[in-house]
């Protein structure tokens, strides 16, 4: 007894992460009850998203501008280049405004189950980009997962003719975190990479 | 660094029912790298239901047919009215498939701390379809909370005048519901009102 219309709403809006089919209908509801102050707004956003913003043409950043808007910044140290797996963790490390080199985004992880190989990679640009003789150094920003050190084994691998110098991000104990909670690989970890105070 | 499109479209994803700044800017990314599988349909199919779907105009349920598909239906029992808070509630009311009769869509409940009174609510064309002769009962399926109880309170006086019989529905253990975990409440409400096996 739902209309079509709203069925095909619900139906996609399942498909976000995070909804299933009952967060779907209570959003759908909301949307509905909020047309003008919400989903057509929505609706438009979403058009607009859709036409102008495409990956950049240097780092794989989304952006309506290409450049985007960290490569076209002449202010970003260009001699350090982060690589991660996608803009949302750019958006992450853009937060904690502790970083003013590049990106370099991915577009995913290596993985064997999800059938992700090298091919699939925005490698080649990252290879070109480091062999540039102004870029001193590549951090790698991946996840701490098994398909995140793969991926940093390979990026490794492809820059090895290069003259960069490779990183990773630290491993040790999240600022605010318990050690009651933490597993023994980080604990392992943070013991092996401590610091003098 | 994020893009003033990517911007806005996080900020009004924010707004929907359980999303918070993180699930939103998941929930856009998610969307940017499903451009034309996900985040172009969705688009249109906001705009769509924005466009077609209105309150009916005899229940107030939403639909884009005006009587809705529910008051079109002839095979509905016209006898019996159910009335709701919201379209959801009817929507969940028509999966049981145990309901035969039409509905009653009030848009809301009282609420003091809301200020929501009764002409917010979809009241006066309830009075008048409960004034036709051919109405034997109204069924309050209402929340079993204070401001739905109020709710039912304030329509039940609304109908004092008429000849429907006016009933709620009845509370008691949720069918498959652990008696340990219930409130007071309940478990007195399911105690009083035993049924003979």
């Amino acid at each position: 007894m739902i209309g079509p219309e709203i069925e095909r709403l619900i139906q996609l809006l399942s498909k976000l992460p995070g909804m299933g089919p009952r967060s779907a209908r209570r959003a759908a509801l909301h949307l509905m009850k909020r047309r003008d102050s919400l989903m057509v707004p929505l609706s438009e956003a979403m058009a607009l998203a859709g036409e102008a913003v495409r990956a950049c043409s240097v780092c794989g950043n989304l952006d309506s501008r290409d450049p985007c808007t960290v490569c076209a910044d002449h202010s970003r140290d260009r001699s350090i280049i982060c690589v991660v797996e996608d803009a949302g963790d750019l958006w992450a490390l853009e937060r904690t405004r502790a970083f003013r080199g590049t990106y370099h985004v991915l577009g995913g992880l290596l993985s064997a189950l999800q059938g992700v190989g090298p091919d699939d990679l925005n490698l080649d640009k990252l290879a070109e980009r480091a062999a540039d003789p102004a870029v001193r150094e590549v951090i790698l920003a991946l996840n701490a997962t098994v398909d995140g050190q793969t991926t940093a084994h390979v990026v490794t691998d492809r820059l090895a003719g290069t003259e960069v110098a490779v990183s990773r991000l630290a491993h040790g104990v999240p600022v605010g975190g318990e050690l009651d909670y933490l597993d023994d690989g980080t604990l392992t970890a943070a013991l092996r990479a401590r610091r003098p105070l």
